[in-house]
């Protein structure tokens, strides 16, 4: 697996790439990442990459040359499987489309900044639009981030121990049941004593049922779907 | 303001916050942002913070004691508005909520990372818990880094045209019309002809049933907010 991101800031997600789960995951070979400067592609002297919108108003907007410059460029290159942008308005991304992105091959995520792109490169160039919730962000750069890590920490062989991503919150429409470790009895604050009995099968019980109705109480949408 | 950040993984969000609009607004001083390693709140000589979960099963969960110690050393410094949990089960954020916490002082965020933190400091400490959306992601960092970034961008002077933030998505429960700018024809590919007439009256209108547009097809369940 492949995923190539374009971002005019590639500082703002260096860091994260080269840390923690995704770092394994590159490092075993199991996913390639790599972060491709959209300056690269920027036009005449000053690599110039935005300008102000049509029509007038507040913010720049990101210029349709050097973005499909980029594009065919990295193309010429790989097969595609998604040509990803990150966008507020786009289609909300969620487990599901971590689970079904986590088996696709090769995809190229796209991160606006500024007032976001050339809306000509979204109806001619995106293949998919992904909004990672409803609040508005200084650029794609954290979504773009988001998304990777959701889809990389499913790869078999990303995470330490491959029964833990199975256990998480959403994989069957449940949040995940509270969890403890020790000491047993802290300043008071005490474990739940059925956790310490060793009794696995009722421990596996009083998960499942914590976890319905940690779901029921606050995720009365979620539960629906598992009627 | 300020926001402190606790996290068990630094590296992971400290570029991040040392660029873009998060950058500018500390060094404006409109906001002061601080990343704490929870490690140095750590047990014994390995620094430990977490431990097996009580009850079996797989991956680590993040200790009640390192927390603790962490929340009230900070807090014998500073007075907090919230101290929030990033949590895949907690209150859906949303432009709202950033809003709303654009106008506190001091908020403190916990990271979690592998199977999360120990049960009793999200029911003794934590007085918010959010979730980013219905995914899951190896911590809480990018998390943290989507809110930190939604609330710096809303303080007045954080942002180059602080009229830009509010033609963005969802202020006003509609996603944002489409955006151009030079050339205005790139391979065939041409700019609405409204957005180069120079009326601006015409123009606005444009973007305003543009917005309506988009938001009606895209996303009928905020259209409905609307009316």
């Amino acid at each position: 697996m492949q995923i190539d991101i374009v971002t005019c800031l590639p500082g703002l997600v260096e860091g994260f790439f080269s840390q923690s789960i995704v770092k394994r995951a590159t490092e075993g070979g199991k996913v390639s990442i790599n972060i491709i400067d959209l300056r690269e592609y920027g036009i005449g002297k000053s690599r110039q990459i935005d300008d102000y919108a049509f029509g007038g108003g507040a913010g720049m907007v990101m210029m349709i040359e050097p973005l499909v410059n980029c594009i065919k460029d990295l193309q010429s290159r790989t097969r595609y499987d998604e040509i990803i942008y990150m966008t507020p308005d786009g289609d909300l991304f969620d487990q599901k489309t971590a689970n079904s992105f986590s088996l696709k091959g090769n995809l190229m995520i796209i991160c606006g900044h500024y007032k976001g792109i050339d809306e000509r490169v979204r109806e001619s160039y995106i293949t998919k639009e992904l909004s990672i919730g409803d609040y508005v962000l200084s650029g794609g750069e954290i979504p773009a981030a988001v998304v990777t890590d959701a889809i990389v920490r499913l790869i078999p062989g990303a995470m330490n121990d491959e029964t833990s991503a199975l256990t998480d919150s959403f994989q069957d429409n449940l949040l995940a049941p509270p969890v403890y470790t020790r000491p047993a009895d802290f300043e008071g604050l005490k474990v739940p004593e059925i956790l310490l009995s060793g009794n696995f099968k009722k421990i596996e019980e009083w998960r499942v049922e914590k976890a319905i109705e940690r779901t029921q109480k606050r995720r009365p949408d979620l539960w629906k779907k598992t009627l």
